[in-house]
């Protein structure tokens, strides 16, 4: 089974993307005992623009089979194409087709498990009552200790209003959760540590950030999660103030310590400096801004920034405040007009706003050895191919092309290094250091224009990311 | 390794109770490479009142032996005495002495787990970004499968304030942790339940039930846990009017559930009636409160309450409302006095109130056939092994004794059934139901006066309770 699969040719949709396993069917058909059914059908899928990923014979009686064939496909319409392009071979019939990725999420993807046996008198009695009690009277006397004995000291809060959801806006709560629960499995899979899903009813920022200090005793840390700007930046900038423990909103301070990472490296790979590149960043958002500001914060002097009012610029009387404070940081040369004034000579995109904003043409606008970040989710600025005949270093949130920028890289490692280390608030320092760390993943010989950033499944990744954050 | 240690007399002091895992200490030594040094060990604990329920030799030198021994004691006093028997043994150097409940504490005792794959991208990509965007869009537009495509179906929230942390007290919340991780272990052990700590910052009754009711959409249960009397019961009555999951504090209604299970098989064994028999309950705090309107419910006729104000009258005028309550629904004869008073021809002691209250001599001026429990944590009402040698039938929370009436029985199969049937709240025909299951997996052939109650361990408590909830 292909980790990426190939960026395949489809001929049956014009703009058609490469399949992915997030668009995985498993489909059962009954068919004739004629051996050659399997080759058909393996031939119609492919034919169709689908990758046979596994097929099964279920069943084998003396007049049909009952087969399993699952494949990729790059969306539901194409899913349905694929299945009736099946449908039409003769002989077969299409019993049942499961979506794998809901297969997946059925009963959820995370669970509690006890760390300690509980299979005799003894294990209760020392891991509940009479025996917990007298740790319990030892932490009510000694507060310091509880990070020590208790979950506290590995646990994390993936806090969320479900105001933002990925980049599909306000669902609520309830459909946050399974992002959440990814995010838990993530920071389980890459950092060792425990994570738990808080969806809260509530998109007030006053009631957010009093919940959120009042269940804070149980956690170590906090990540912020999927809430909508401007409101995400009071909530965390409140909360860093209320709290003794860190707190990180991910789609802001991930996001930027590994676009900052990333860009970093591209540069060392085309030799030019962050001080001396011109720098655009599409997208005012949480994402948007804290790339700002870290940029700034690393040394970046033309940073400027466009949003759907058009290039920020301080003059604007009809800015937001948050807004106003980003146009008030950055645009030096006073610049106004669209994207592609902005672009007109500029060394790096990035973008975090919306699927298709950035015309290809445009890149060539840009300066020599050119810079495209196209970060959009799920549709990014920019088709990636098309984007990659034209400048010299592009990367995406794609895992099929080569660059993926994926906070996965940054965030586990970040809270492995805070919570190794007892913090209890996340400075600038730490964030500057963990890009660096990042990028120091990528050694000389191996850094490339196709290779500016380490795969999330590199595992040296989160610990050195944790070392620069305990300031090891 | 005995899971219930006899009841030995120990002869260091006075009013020793039986040693319990919950005390056991592993104390690591150098000896000389003499054999004999193990036996003379083992003999000196032993006869210092510890039982040794392992020994290791870690080490062996040509000069000298480094030997781990573990022992259960009674308490931190007969702990040292015992390590101060071993020191006083020649040629043995007592290196250092740990105590078994706070290594297992380190760390904490639960840990969050992946239930699904993630080791290749096609992993990440149906569990996290892209796919699970899929599930969330679906979810949005059909919140009724929250429960099916997340961990809600299977997630209990284990909620505290800290302010009645087992007998102990207000110890808050940090010091609440580790009891509320045995609770989440004990879900997991008997229930297969996700079930999560959340210790709240606050021990104020609109802030418990407002932070509650904004992070309950990603639990589909709350169990409220060691939350002090009455806050608790305005807690749980205004949580059960605003949310769509079950609302149920243990320390009231599990605790009510295994009383009336064990006093329905007590009287089951002694043939009397509930209706007709004469019920003392001390302690009208959370426990005793709910005790008294279970058996109510299940249609005792004469319950007496008694607590520090003496018998609960409906005539007192200088009764809190919480009392008042109570004693408006209780005591039909009328009674006034003191606990001695209270139990004068009474068929059946009650205790959850404190250590010591009950007079041994007085259960001899009770009704023939008459039944004690005595349930206060950490110290019974009454010594329990003086309690055995005058009444009918005797009950404690202790595991070393029989009879042990304790939660575990109890809140796993309750929460159980209340997520299999998705039910929405937790109704007080279901906690009958619920008695009547527990009692009922003690066979009449078992029944006695020493199993009256089936044991924490009995694999079928669980899953007969869940039915039972269930109304199956």
């Amino acid at each position: 089974m292909p980790n990426t699969p190939p960026e395949s040719s489809k001929p049956t949709k014009k703009h058609r993307v490469a399949t992915t396993g997030s668009y995985s069917i498993t489909v059962r058909l009954h068919t004739g005992t004629d051996p050659a059914v399997i080759g058909q059908l393996a031939t119609t899928v492919s034919e169709a623009g689908g990758i046979v990923t596994a097929l099964d014979i279920a069943e084998s009686r003396h007049d049909r089979l009952v087969i399993d064939l699952t494949c990729s496909a790059s969306d539901g319409e194409h899913a349905e194409e694929i299945v009736e392009a099946m449908r039409g071979l003769g002989g077969v019939t299409v019993y049942k087709v499961s979506d794998r990725t809901f297969l997946l999420h059925l009963g959820g993807k995370i669970s509690v498990e006890s760390k300690v046996p509980l299979k005799t008198r003894d294990d209760l009695s020392m891991a509940y009552t009479p025996g917990v009690g007298r740790v319990s009277l030892a932490l009510a006397a000694h507060p310091e200790d509880v990070s020590r004995l208790t979950i506290k000291g590995n646990t994390v809060a993936v806090v969320t209003d479900g105001s933002a959801v990925l980049g599909l806006g306000n669902l609520g709560p309830g459909a946050a959760l399974p992002v959440m629960e990814g995010k838990a499995a993530l920071f389980k899979r890459f950092a060792n540590i425990d994570a738990w899903p808080i969806c809260l009813a509530t998109q007030d920022v006053d009631e957010i950030v009093r919940t959120v200090e009042l269940i804070s005793p149980g956690f170590g840390g906090i990540n912020l999660e999927d809430i909508a700007a401007p409101r995400c930046f009071e909530i965390e900038a409140r909360l860093r103030e209320r709290l003794d423990i860190p707190v990180f909103h991910d789609d802001q301070h991930g996001t930027a310590i590994v676009v900052l990472a990333a860009l970093t490296n591209a540069l060392r790979c085309l030799e030019k400096s962050l001080e001396g590149a011109r720098i655009v960043v599409a997208g005012a958002g949480a994402a948007g801004t804290a790339i700002v500001t870290l940029l700034l914060e690393a040394g970046a002097k033309d940073v400027v920034v466009w949003d759907k009012e058009g290039i920020l610029n301080k003059e604007d009387a009809e800015l937001s405040t948050a807004k106003r404070g980003l146009a008030e940081r950055t645009n030096p040369r006073g610049m106004t007009g669209d994207l592609h004034d902005a672009l007109r000579g500029a060394d790096v995109f990035i973008g975090v706003s919306a699927g298709g904003v950035l015309d290809p043409e445009w890149i060539d606008d840009m300066a020599d050895g050119n810079v495209v970040f196209a970060l959009a989710n799920p549709d990014p600025e920019v088709d990636i191919a098309e984007a990659g005949r034209r400048a010299a270093i592009v990367a995406s949130g794609r895992s099929d092309y080569p660059n993926q920028i994926n906070n996965v890289l940054a965030f586990p490692g970040v809270f492995r290094g805070l919570l190794d280390a007892r913090a209890s608030e996340v400075t600038t320092a730490m964030l500057l250091r963990a890009a660096d760390a990042i990028a120091s993943v990528v050694t000389d010989e191996e850094l490339n224009a196709n290779y500016i950033i380490p795969s999330v499944f590199d595992p040296d990744v989160a610990p050195t990311v944790a070392q620069a954050i305990a300031g090891e």
